[in-house]
């Protein structure tokens, strides 16, 4: 089954599924139901079993699944065991709030490199690393195999930021600002959107 | 047709349209194609066609959709025109970064107070707003008609400023922190997860 393609909805499950997982263990859990991962995903619970019962037997009647087993299957599944580096781009308040949370590091993606162009951020300490030069984003993106291009920057310098890295050959790119980005077929932009998730909100809690 | 309830999927569609169109008007663009909400928000042109005939006629041929008009009748049909107060939680790095973004605001998410614990936060100005006592906030959302809640806390601290707000009347909850929260079912809880869309981008990037 590993060694398939896995559909769209079922890797979308999947990484839902695993950031619960990752949340509980933290939170001292080292169990959980179907039941209380369908509460924080909103994926029905037969939904739930179904996905995971393809994998391999983890779930076990009354105890419900291990944490630590299952966010190992489901890693390996997800092929994305191991580390996988992040450059950041922007260490204001935004890119520092990134950079210390364990947001991105609980799912094995490790912020390699911040880059700012402000001369009084550029040498500055944040979360243990030097804030590197913008000019440098060539060099340490091939040094580091940068994979992922998280943009933490204002909406007016993502465009040539997100150009930058696709000249660079990475091919996902995490967008907080408000630009609209252009890129390649070939590169994937995920936009942040909290405001879209509000409206949709919103919208039920109203009607 | 507005006075019908919409499916899920297209007010969670309507709503991703609708941020497009408002970066796209930031951008100083007044029309825009199907095409081109479709590239960025990877639905199908003939399913964006097909979303925003049932609304009236807004494309031309050629022309595409004016974007004025668009945003106004989309707003109308979610029912979201006018302003909807939000209460941020925590003056740290994320909450300053939420605080001064133009993410919420562009969609007509005003946040009206913010909120902390730390002596040396409460009083300071952030984003022309000076920052308000948390023993403050049953009083602050029942004055300010506050319908959202935006945490932006430590995740330990997560599930209190959850129970209050439960128990101060708001419905829905937007999660910064990593805290797996519990509410009652009738609130509404998101959680952001970008860690969760990047784990899904690598898989199909690896696969």
């Amino acid at each position: 089954m590993a060694t398939d393609r896995l559909t769209l909805g079922v890797a979308a499950r999947l990484s839902r599924y695993l950031q619960v997982l990752t949340q509980a263990k933290k939170m001292g859990k080292s169990s959980i139901s179907s039941q209380a991962i369908s509460e924080y995903t909103n994926v029905n619970p037969t939904q739930i079993r179904r996905d995971l019962s393809g994998f391999g037997k983890f779930g076990k009647r009354g105890v419900g699944y291990d944490i630590d087993s299952l966010i190992e299957q489901i890693r390996k599944i997800l092929r994305t065991s191991g580390q996988h580096n992040i450059g950041l781009f922007g260490a204001g308040n935004l890119g520092q709030a990134i950079a210390t949370s364990g947001v991105f590091a609980d799912h094995g993606f490790r912020i390699s490199a911040i880059f700012d162009v402000d001369p009084d951020r550029v040498g500055t300490m944040v979360a243990d690393m030097p804030v590197r030069h913008y000019r440098d984003l060539q060099e340490v993106v091939s040094g580091d195999g940068i994979m992922v291009g998280v943009l933490a920057v204002p909406g007016s310098a993502a465009q040539e930021v997100a150009d930058d890295l696709v000249a660079a050959g990475v091919k996902i790119i995490f967008n907080y600002s408000d630009a609209l980005l252009t890129v390649p077929s070939d590169v994937t932009v995920h936009t942040s959107s909290p405001a879209v998730e509000l409206l949709y909100a919103l919208y039920f809690y109203l009607s």
